[in-house]
């Protein structure tokens, strides 16, 4: 490591990946990374070099010794990587394209890491991070796997369940947002800001809220539910919440809370915007093509101002910020996924939480928070277990857990409807689903 | 005790009394009761009379020393107390059929235990309970309170929290509903049929299934997912649950998870009855006018065969086996309504759970299940976190608080759903929730 | 099972052997045994004939037709059957005098279940008895052990940790003793009397006792405090209590609590028997060898009251009692070692536990009692910490974890005599313990 | 506070005072002390005359505008404060003598904060500390109680359950002594030596050790148990452990653990030392003496270096790092002994442990450790039963429980013991202990 970092990742070829060069160029100082090894699958060969070509010219730029190899050969990747990156989709966006469509016609909302979309995307993804493990286990036992890919608190939870691996880590950004959002509200410097995040991925809360390490939480919920303000606190969430519910809940909430706190609301907007401009994936698969396009110019050198569109802002940062205070032993502050290891008392010791931990070199360590609220201690374990049986069909390939995953998720109406979704999902995924299929 | 015990029945001008005086009768052997008080209040004082009258003759009937007493006067009834049996209705079936009808105007589901209809019932009722208590401290401070009071897992938990009054069971006649089920599926008696209950009050699952003692979970689920039997399986549950849902969960269910395993079917079904014969409240009300009228004829001294329909079968049979094992230390296993003392890991050991237990004169004594299966906890804890919410709203008269509890609870679409049919749902019963109108 | 049951006796040559054919005849109604099975090593086999024909004597004798075989192929006596018994000690009477005399050495108190003692009996146990539950799971899979074979605790520990076998319970008379202790202090039947058990095993407290099931704690408690009553106390337990002491801990205690509570006094009560008429196992040995006399007297047909004397009264009844309550599923209550899933709320759910179960015909299952009061918990604990490290230890064959143990052990004074006791016991048992020779 | 801190703090005529200012001077620029309050009762008004003229001296000679108040009215010290520490010893170092003499003589170990003389010192100070706290509620509700007084687990414990005060930490030095003595033997900086401490305050853990962020636990076990560096380690812990017990404890011990370890040799140690040169408390006694004598000289204006003898070395360093984390919402680590919370799986959610901390302005945030490996949970809970049933007499002056206390304690030999040192203790503490003598 005397010589510098390794860095495998997976699904280089990914639109997302300037973002994550540039983080690493600007931390250079702290991370010293000598080779980036960006691989992707034969179907994103052209992507990955277009991208590559992309890093490559930021790198020589910024005039750092940091070397860019493009492969199709995972191994070569991971052979004594450092740090693994992985931020791949199985399937590509037409998957979830299917994800989206298909439980709408059901009347189902469909969304990447939520409900059916998320069921399916955990379906398709847990087997091939089963597989990247095993080979981490083999290649470069001592890296540290950082999963960008959702849903992130599924896949964490599949890796700690069903791999030897320990050294793991989900990464959202939600989190961040919800600092920037209320340093927005208070306007004062986002580092002014700290949060007591607490829950699962896209299903987490800000316990307290500290301006310069004081409490403000009474004058956030305050601010929150005062009407004078809605409009505002509208922008942070898309819909706003009912001032006698946030004042009792007593907890910031995250903008995924949506799905669960409006549901009928969520499901209705989502049909109109599928009908009126396609589904997300749908969007983002023409942005995508844009964005190649505006990656290919030659004289292109930085990350482009229309990657902001393409959502996942803060990622690259949190990203990079993750693996800084890992490599470096920061002991900073970070909500990240990892074992609860009993920081929240009603969820398993052994299970994947999203939780403010302290980042070391030996991982990050959460802090513990005793338990969540009473409020939302029931919809936080729905939405676990959830996870866990849904982890476990598809490391397992059992199709009446998928049935129970998608029955016992808050978003399905009904186990008939959940045993429909599955049929037609499981044939419209067929090829990604092999252990389904034998 | 030595001359015999007293029972005081508040809510005694129940149309289910002659039901509990049937069970009283059976039993008399083992439970010499001296003096049974049935106390209502004024505005029942009529049904009061009449029901109390076919008691006396029924307990004339049967040959037997027990002193029935009539009374408006709570404290009488309470004084020396050994059992007080609660199976009253605060604001009556006129107060229920408002519980179900507003929801529906929100297309949400109204039910006597669940979603709205179980908040605005436990808002009514907690506060009374907790008076009851208060008086049950100073009058009869070692008698047991029986509660029959629906929703009897919220008020179970308002007792344990909001009161001094240890010596509380709350009762329910589901799960002796499911054994009946079971024996009947299996073609054999009753009593060689045994289920290991666990969950809550309207949430319970049956862990494992036994036939004279040896395990036929197995042969059970896989009856109960059979094509050939559908029909059979309809008619317990009702709607038929989906096989691989079943078999994944591997659990017994109770007729009440309809509404959250079928949310959508289950309001589609309750609007369509009720347009077309009225909410069950409303059906009630017809039978119950019927029912009192046969209880009028002085020639009549059984409990009517007519009062089956009336619902809450086995309820009048739970109730008194409760209680005789009660008195007489009999230890044998009843699920009921208690404490859970970490009985079920995954819930507050200072909660109510309904779980099998071992019934003693000191109470009953839970047995450790360890926790319940992973796909079920979620719910249970949903359900769990939103008696909690609503109790502290019922014994404090927040508002806020009661908007959160409807936000959380599974049937209700929205925060904004909820506080709408909250403020109607106030306003409707304003009379019997003086302490939000303070 | 319709011909009546197989039962197997493992070290069936013990001179208890008379104790459990007793207790097997007087229940013979409820429980039909067809074939007896008493099995034992080469060095056992003339001790298993004597004692075997008594045991054809005295079945013969209440004329029933239970078949009796005496082997020495363990295989043979385990085919089929329903009830696996194991009352046998490695390396024999020899072996616990060995335990009793080598800590004396380093004043530490030597006993079979307890300190040093404790940890030898364990270490030459625990891999017998894993060797058994390999021989069960594959002879007989749905037979249940009961283990009597001392330390009792930790042999159950060892099997729910390192085998297969999941249908297991350790017995103890220990608490039948308390019962009969209590119903003497209160002078009445000992069927009258309940006691809320809970603890480990030979570390169990007794948190209520009811009379007639209405508890008499205080009233219990008070007479034991009683300084009137003082001479009658210390009949019970040795040495007799602090009243203090015993008012604060406010339950009832365990005649092991001795070598604890009051671990200097039995250290030099323990030395002073051992030089004036020998250790336990040198007494037992010349007790033994009188007793195999008598069993070798053709005209015996009953067991010779003389076995009383033996100690381990009632173990018999505990043992037939708790077959019986299996076999018929009868739901009764008796403290047995199982698992303790939960039911003690600050001791490991997977770790076996001493506690009053329902013993069915699936097992026995614990009664949750919250928490053991905060007094006990850490000795308790520190038992179970020594239970789990020796069971370890003699699983592996881990020197350094059986000093481990033993320097964690509440009875020894330093680690640097573990240390030494351990390599001089190591080294005197050796041929027992060829896992740490290899 | 934007003129400055207020410190108060009780017992500040202690010797130790100097450390502490000396540890304000060092950290001024973070932290802004505009007042420091030195109370003391009238007994020890000559010493804090003598020590709070040389805190002036040495304030003075740094140049810095700190006031010094000294005053025997501890209210107008504690008004408006913002940190309040205390550091007093209820009947100063003649009733700790007691503690160590007294219990020799039952051959029992008396030391200041581990048996007799922990229960004894833990039922003087804890009254007091009870009195402080509802001063502090009513003069300086946000204000930080900093306690150094021992036995501070103890103490700490009593805050948590006896007062309404949330905001208190206590502190030792033993972890950082550890630290320091990892250093010196891996031969590193002390700031490069992290490690991961839980347990409780004298009863400390080290589960992990790492250099620069890298675990080092297996080299430094390979360290402490390798025979060529016994010198070395025995300089570090007084004795030197068995290499056997280290290798399979697989943890850092504290130098505390010698009196459970290895009781019977701290046990003739600590009676030789009194016999020799005098107990702990006689020989500080003289030191103290000296000590002041120095203090004395006007011209003297630091910290003189003989003070280091007096043992508590780092303290102040300790003390002072931990306010200024709290004051600037630094967010490092630090180990304190705060409330559970959960970090522990163990030991009780609502219990203060000693922990690895991040310490901000809300005050330590334990990070959690699942639970701690199974040889210690023992001890660890038996410590905390003592702690928790000492401060129990403490608060209520309950004899019985005082006896129950330390009959559980690990260095009591029986019960009997045990009540005869709390009698004779009980007398000779009379004048500190109004609660017993009412
Ligand atoms: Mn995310
Ligand atoms: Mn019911
Ligand atoms: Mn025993
Ligand atoms: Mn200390």
């Amino acid at each position: 490591m005397s010589k510098g970092l390794k860095i495998a990742t997976i699904g280089g070829g990914s639109s997302y990946t300037p973002e994550l060069v540039e983080g690493f160029i600007k931390r250079y100082e702290e991370l010293p990374i000598r080779e980036l090894w960006l691989v992707d699958i034969e179907a994103g060969k052209e992507k990955l070099e277009i991208v590559g070509e992309l890093a490559k010219r930021m790198i020589k730029k910024a005039g750092l010794p940091i070397e860019v190899h493009l492969t199709l050969d995972r191994e070569a990747a991971l052979k004594d990587a450092d740090f693994v990156t992985t931020q791949f989709r199985v399937g590509l966006l037409e998957a979830r394209a299917k994800d989206e469509r298909i439980p709408l016609k059901y009347n189902v909302l469909g969304q990447e890491t939520n409900g059916p979309g998320g069921l399916f995307k955990g379906l398709r993804t847990i087997p091939v991070i089963i597989d990247i493990c095993n080979d981490i286990e083999r290649l470069c036992p001592d890296a540290w796997l950082i999963n960008f890919t959702n849903p992130a608190g599924m896949v964490t939870e599949a890796v700690l369940r069903y791999t030897n691996i320990k050294k793991v880590v989900g990464l959202c950004n939600v989190p961040i947002g919800i600092e920037m959002g209320i340093a927005k509200l208070l306007d004062v410097d986002h580092d002014r800001i700290k949060i007591d995040f607490a829950g699962l991925n896209h299903m987490v809360y800000g316990l307290d809220v500290y301006l310069d390490g004081v409490s403000v939480k009474d004058k956030v919920i305050n601010l929150l539910t005062d009407p004078e303000n809605t409009s505002f606190v509208k922008n942070i969430d898309g819909l706003g919440w009912e001032p006698a519910f946030i004042r009792a809940l007593n907890a910031l909430t995250c903008p995924y809370h949506n799905y669960y706190y409006k549901s009928q609301d969520m499901l209705e907007k989502t049909k109109k915007e599928a009908e009126e401009k396609g589904t997300r994936a749908e969007v983002v698969l023409k942005l995508e093509k844009e964005l190649f396009e505006l990656y290919k110019d030659p004289n292109l050198a930085i990350k482009p101002p229309q990657l902001e569109e393409r959502g996942g802002a803060y990622y690259s940062d949190a990203a990079v910020r993750l693996i800084t205070s890992i490599y470096t032993d920061k002991r900073d502050i970070q909500p990240v996924n990892t074992k609860n290891n009993g920081a929240i008392a009603s969820l398993p010791s052994d299970s994947a939480v999203e939780i403010s931990c302290v980042i070391t070199k030996d991982g990050p360590k959460p802090i513990a928070i005793g338990d969540l609220p009473v409020a939302v201690r029931g919809l936080v374990q729905q939405i676990k277990s959830f996870e866990r049986i849904s982890a476990e069909a598809a490391a397992t390939g059992d199709y009446d857990k998928a049935v129970l995953a998608l029955t016992i998720n808050p978003l399905t109406p009904s186990d008939t409807v959940a045993r429909e979704i599955v049929d037609e999902m499981m044939e419209a995924h067929k090829e990604h689903l092999p252990l389904f299929f034998q």
